[in-house]
Formats: C-alpha cells, sequence, structure tokens
C-alpha cells in the first residue's frame, strides 16, 4: 500500500482559453489519484465544511479517506495564471484556511505503509510525519520554491528523512545554488537523498542514484490546456507503480520514471484532474511502450 | 560524399572562466569536422588573405578543401559573450569581411555529392548552391534567427528545396510563429522539408518525418565549458552518419540523430573546436550505445 500526504485544493486556474473556478486541485490529490492507477492509495490530507460533496466522491472512487480530516472551516485554496505559452504560472492568490493550523496523524492502517509519498508541504510537518511510519521500504518527497526561499534549511532536513527526492529543474537549481543539473544531483545526493529525480516538463527528467544517470525523454503533445498538476502526477505515478511492484531496483525504477512521465503528460492534456481521471488502462500501456522504446 | 557549404570563421568567445580570441570557428567548420568522423567530407567556405596558416593546417587533416576560397581581405569574424549559466550567448560584433560579396561555387569534384549540408547562411544563397549539384540524395539546413528575422520568406524558400531542417527549438518557434513544438514542425513539413530535427540543447532533439516523432535526450555533462557549435556539430555528425551509410531509411535517420546528440555534447566540454579535435573513435561508439540503450 502507498500512502500520499500534501495538499486537497480548490483551485482556480487561469489558462488562455478557458478559467477554472474551485475546481479539485492540491498536490497530494493529483500525486494520489495518479499512483492510484497502480497501487491501492491512501490520502492523507484536510479538507473544509465547504468541500464540494461531488469531489468527496471523486477522491472516493479512487483512494483510500481513513486519512482525510474534514474539518470546521475553508478549504485551501489557489489561484493562478498562466501566461499565454503555458510555461509560467503567476501566483494570485493562496488561501491556506484549514491547512494553517492542520495537524496531520497517520491513521493506524496507514502505518504499516512501505512506500510514502510527502507531496510539496511544510517541510518540517514532512519531517515529523515520515517517522510515524513504521516499515518504510522507500519515502520521496517534493519541494517548491515557497519552502526553499523561507525555511531552506529545513527542506535539507526533509531531504535527509527519505530515501527519494522527485523536485523540477528550475527549484533544483534554486536549492542548490548550482546551475547544472548534474551538480544539483549530486548535492542533494550528498544531502542524503538516494534517488534524485529533475523533472524537465515536457523535456522529460533525469535520474540520479549511485553512479548512473538515467535520462528519460517526455512525451510530446501537440494540445497542452493546463500544466497544473503535472509534476505531482508524475511522483504519483513513479511510487506508484514501484508500490505495485513492491520493489525498488534499478530496472523497476527506471520504469517507474517511465510511468511518470507518461502520467504527466496525461494530466496536462486536460483540464484540471481530468486527465487522469479520464486514462484507459490499454492507453496507458500503448504511451509506455512508446516511451521504452 | 558529404559537402558542406557555410561559413569558416575566426571567432572571440567570451565565457565567464575564458576568453578565446580569433580562434577557429564557424558553422560549417563545427559542422564538417564533427561529420568527418563518419565519411570524406568537402568543405565549400571562404577565408581571407588573414587566415592563420596552422588552422588551414587543421582543416587540412580533417576536411576535403577543394571548395575552400582563400579572398584578398579578412576572414569573417564573431564576436559573442556566454552568460554566467552559459545558457544565453550576446553578439558583440559581427564583421563579414571576405563573406560580404561571397560568390561560392561548386567544385567539379563535389556536384555528384549525394549529400549536402547547407549550414546557416544566407537563405538565397543556399537555395541558389543547392541547385548546383546533380544528384542529390539528401539536403539538409538550418538557419539563424537573424535570417529569420531579416529575411523569413527566403528562409520557407530554402525549406522548400531541401529534405530536412535541422534547427533550435527557440528558432522554430520565432519561424514558425507558434509555442509547441509540434505545431512548428508541422508547419515546416507543410512548406516541404520532410524531416524536421528541432534541437533543445540540454534537452536533446526531437526528430520528425511522416507521422513519427522520435525523441532522443541529450547527453547529460556535468562540465560545460563553451556551448559554441554544439547545434552545427550535431548537424555534421547527422548527416555525415547518413553519408557513410548512404541510407536516409527510418532505422538509420534515428541513429543519425543519437550521432548528433553525442557529436554536440562533445562540442560542449572543451572550448572552441577542441572538443570535436579530440575526439577517439571508442568513446564516440561508448557513448552511442549508451544513448541508444
Amino acid at each position: 500500500m502507498l500512502t500520499v500526504f500534501g495538499s486537497t485544493a480548490l483551485d482556480t486556474i487561469r489558462t488562455p482559453k478557458k478559467t477554472l473556478k474551485d475546481v479539485l486541485g492540491g498536490a497530494a490529490t493529483f500525486a494520489a489519484i495518479s499512483a492510484s492507477n497502480f497501487v491501492d492509495t491512501g490520502l492523507i490530507a484536510v479538507v473544509g465544511k465547504d468541500f464540494p460533496k461531488e469531489y468527496h466522491q471523486i477522491l472516493s472512487k479512487y483512494l483510500d479517506l481513513k486519512g482525510l480530516t474534514i474539518k470546521e472551516g475553508k478549504t485551501f485554496r489557489y489561484d493562478g495564471s498562466y501566461d499565454k505559452t503555458l510555461s509560467t504560472r503567476e501566483t494570485l492568490k493562496t488561501e491556506l484556511n484549514v491547512l494553517a493550523d492542520f495537524k496531520p496523524t497517520v491513521p493506524e492502517e496507514y502505518k504499516k505503509s512501505q512506500f510514502v509519498y510527502l507531496a510539496n508541504n511544510d517541510p518540517d510537518q514532512n519531517s515529523a510525519l515520515i517517522k510515524e511510519f513504521d516499515k518504510v521500504k522507500f519515502s520521496m518527497c517534493d519541494t517548491i520554491e515557497f519552502w526553499i526561499s523561507t525555511k531552506r534549511e529545513s527542506v535539507i532536513k526533509m531531504i535527509k528523512a527519505v530515501d527519494a527526492v522527485v523536485i523540477n529543474d528550475e527549484e533544483a537549481k534554486l536549492l542548490t545554488k548550482e546551475f547544472n543539473l548534474i551538480k544539483c544531483a549530486k548535492k542533494i545526493m550528498e544531502w542524503g537523498a538516494k534517488y534524485v529525480i529533475i523533472k524537465k516538463g515536457e523535456h522529460g527528467s533525469l535520474m540520479f542514484f549511485d553512479d548512473v544517470i538515467f535520462p528519460c525523454v517526455g512525451f510530446s503533445l501537440e494540445d497542452v490546456v493546463d500544466p497544473t498538476g503535472a509534476g505531482d502526477s508524475f511522483a504519483g505515478a513513479m511510487i506508484g507503480y514501484l508500490a505495485s511492484k513492491n520493489s525498488i531496483n534499478s530496472a523497476e525504477i527506471k520504469k517507474a520514471v517511465v510511468y511518470g512521465n507518461v502520467l504527466g503528460s496525461f494530466a496536462v492534456e486536460k483540464y484540471g484532474l481530468d486527465g487522469l481521471l479520464q486514462i484507459k488502462k490499454q492507453t496507458l500501456q500503448n504511451e509506455s511502450s512508446y516511451m521504452k522504446r
């Protein structure tokens, strides 16, 4: 079983063609639903009393929700706007709401999870939470610019506490203060991560472990409509696949990265979560064998 | 046999760590020397009387120079400066000198060349020159921002006159006025190119032909010192490999792209041409089989 911890949000996403208001989103939501294509996945997150029933139904269709807390107050909200090339996003508003003083706990049933993904989140909270699991075989975290800029030392501490870091290229450079991605990865490995996976958006990814560099191309798409959640979907697919195999040998982890790239590409083809919710098993296999050619 | 047409230059290259003054460079020089790893290569270019004897010796060691004109006057000079991340280059000075009124002709012995590469150059001159070849099986051109901005219609005319276009991602977007690389490639194919190869620097490349997209990762390097000539080395290796096989079937053209990426990576590891001049056959094979994994 896999446990995913992080944010579930109501997103307002402004793209050149369409604006989505208060749609189901959040790093943990994308990661967990992506992972659920491969393995039973439990979600640890919090939402407010305003969280729409239909979204709760979507989550419960794909995920185990013993870890989902429904609290008095409003759900975490994010509002962001993409430029016309969909390559940069400006944050217009972040309302933490119920997330602000959330004290996550791990349900008893999840404590035996061998695979744990700490989605982008306060690094101190991530570092504390991972200690509550008894039998972790493989843990992975992500982080973003906000935490690197405000709590860099805590991010580095979190990295020490996990096996793998999945991070995008610009954030890897910001975190390590290096320009070259190999140098970035080496520094993150020196801090204690055994695996570093640098996501490069449409250009795919680079995975580093031991003295191996495993590059993977991105899956080229002609019609990208909404990049939101692509990186989270990548991470979720990667750890979801590994959990389904209950293995982290080098062949499986390479395949996991290929699935990461494929699911990331599904996410951006539709608005919001729709790309992930409409995946058919056959398509998943076709795309992945294309990538592994 | 392969013929390469384009500029041979004396470059001044300013990198964060080192400045090179009046070193041997030029798009055709890089492309032809890169190609010469695979096949006999003839160079059509012009230099001035000031062209150093030692540079002439280097060229003559790797290339057939029947097409090299030595003219009264000074050699074409380029002066450019990289930023500290080596990702953007500012042009400080371009002195066309002998290139300004050069009227290239194709030596009789070259007219039977089945493979012709038109390096970045005045598109009208490229379009005229390709007509002088009698038995072209595969021709390829490159172009840069300067020609797209000043002679876009001529660039499109040149594309109609060749089989393949190799172009970097930013220039493909500028030329086609599209953001998405698949859309860029489709437009260039509509203009008449059968193959479009979009170079993405460290992120590798995408090749398009028929309804195929062939992505290729870049060869990751920890120490990049001088990106000058990487794209030209890519193109030269690609067409040089195809010429050596005298084939453009789909398996060979994919291998050609892999060699393109590998030779591009050699170019940036050393200053100026040194990366290309120091290639050992064994290294070339090792790196390429790594990429084809």
